[in-house]
């Protein structure tokens, strides 16, 4: 199944519950709009791509749930139903994007607000299919990079969890794969979510591929060593000079792969390219609750004292200085990337 | 109290159970030789300072233990038992030090081998009084470099736990506090073991220095947004030319700290100075079970999927070019390190 859809049968929209994995597989469903802003909040759906979709899903189940039939009334809602999403994530660019997209789309309609709830839901899903053809092509051209025998750091998860389906820098590697390349993953834990232990992990083993866990502070070692070849994550936003917001620490991956020579990657759609932001410090970083880092045990102890206090900041900048190509699904992008970006920050414009 | 004493009371060598911290203080007593080897292979001892002592202790109790008045007899006994210790845990240097000084005095000794277990009790008991000189002569040249309002990362535990008392790096922020200087940790949570966390943040409480806990992997960016004054640890072994081997994590923080322009030091005694080891990549690291990753729980669950395998170093290496400055016992060492690292070196050997 993809991780989010439109199940016709209950006329709900069902998703993977990623808080549960891996120790639980479970579908949940959303009736509400208002739900799947929580889900999204929550991390219950989380990847910057699966976000954006999501956002979509969301516009839809709002129009059906405003009951008048005054076309303005009913774009007043919508108006102020995508302000509130947007707010649920500040950093991925994608629901910005995405909420914004399905606003525009009914502010330049034109009829009954009947044909328009319909057309809403055909456009969430239509967004769905863009989204898994979007990362079938990113995995092309990233898969392309990767070598037979390659071991390779993938921090965070990127897979068809993050997606609708297959993914973008997971999706790569899992491309590779199937065309035969044997690849090895060195899955960086991701604190404090442990995306990469939880869902990583648990994708690669449904795919059959080689992998091992590694704490994230222990990629810089095996780069030393001589054990990686390549080094692998997504992208939360892209600023147009090529720097990278993506999940904390992604910045002490890529500057460990620039200290060993190692090239590093960054795979994501164009719907990451944010043309509004000149670079990557300009981004407003998530702070979220500290909780996510205290809430750990180990031998069933807490692992913090009682009063203690975290800073947890959901995403990092990485300079484009440190990275070595960016995979999207119209090529792969190298340096300097301001070059490339501006002319497809052009051609979106021009469209 | 210390983290390590003989009790003379109980005739038991008695320690803090750094495995319960911050959940539980307890203190445990070791009856004989081969318990305290147990639990420095556990980590219920640990921090390269304190292994070093309870290796004393340790050939202390196996002395006792020794039932023969043969001094012959006894000396093999001795050596058969240090080379068993020195194996618990092979990449800390005071462990092989500490364990040969003692084998290195019992070697030398002649008279009754009541007279020299007795003898080997007092060297335990001296190593400790120097152990606390040592870390405050660390500290205080430390607390030199510190400035008021510094904000500063500190990676594992390198407190009084991980000393008989007081600290090394740890120790010299300890100081500048007690100087009345304003200072305010950012507590790396050192995965896998969580010796930030778990034992500097608990230490940190004791003496009211305000402390944030942060995972390993956003140290780089709370220094590119200008937080992050100082980057302080510790060291297992440091190489003739200033390459540090510490803890995992420590590469990449260290990394990061130069490539914002933010000093870098380690602070260690100079019993963790390896005159034999040329540079750090020519020392065994210890690789440790995977289930110290993999043991993790969040919200009750479990945080990998069942068969998955973890690499697992316990330290990494640090290369001299990313470190400002060594901070030991007899002073603060400046690059180019060698040269002062062969001076301490010639110094020792003519001692």
């Amino acid at each position: 199944m993809r991780s989010i859809e439109w199940n016709q049968t209950s006329s709900k929209v069902q998703a993977i519950d990623q808080s549960l994995l891996p120790g639980e597989f479970k579908v949940i469903e959303f009736e509400n709009a208002d739900e799947i802003r929580g889900a999204i909040r929550s991390m219950v759906i989380r990847g910057a791509p699966v976000i954006g979709v999501a956002a979509f899903h969301a516009m839809a189940l709002k129009a059906r749930e405003i009951d008048t039939h005054d076309l303005k009334t009913f774009k007043e809602k919508m108006a102020q139903f995508a302000a509130f999403l947007k707010m649920a994530r500040p950093t991925a660019v994608n629901l910005t994007w995405a909420t914004q997209n399905a606003l525009d789309f009914v502010r330049d309609f034109e009829g009954s607000t009947d044909a328009l709830q319909h057309l809403i839901f055909e456009l969430a899903e239509r967004k769905a299919e863009e989204d898994v053809a979007t990362n079938m092509a990113i995995s092309r051209f990233g898969a392309e990079l990767i070598n037979d025998g390659d071991r390779i750091v993938h921090h965070c998860n990127t897979g068809a969890l993050a997606t609708v389906d297959y993914g973008t820098a997971l999706g790569c590697i899992r491309m590779a794969h199937e065309q035969g390349k044997r690849v090895h993953v060195y899955v960086d834990e991701t604190r404090p979510r442990l995306q990469g232990s939880r869902l990583t992990a648990w994708e690669l083993e449904q795919y059959k591929i080689p992998y091992e866990i590694i704490t994230d502070s222990s990629s810089g070692y095996l780069m030393r060593l001589g054990k990686v070849a390549k080094v692998l994550f997504g992208a939360d936003r892209v600023a147009l000079n090529g720097d990278v917001v993506n999940k904390i620490g992604t910045y002490m991956l890529a500057l460990a792969a620039y200290d060993n020579g190692i090239p590093a990657y960054a795979a994501f759609p164009l719907s990451s390219l944010d043309f509004n932001c000149p670079n990557g410090d300009s981004v407003v970083i998530e702070e979220r609750s500290g909780e996510e880092v205290l809430s750990l045990q180990q031998n069933g102890q807490i692992v913090a004292p009682a009063n203690a206090k975290a800073v947890n900041y959901a995403f990092d900048v990485t300079p484009h200085r440190l990275l070595d190509a960016l995979i999207t699904d119209k090529g792969v992008l190298y340096p300097p990337f301001f070059r490339d970006i501006s002319v497809l920050g052009n051609a979106g414009r021009s469209e």
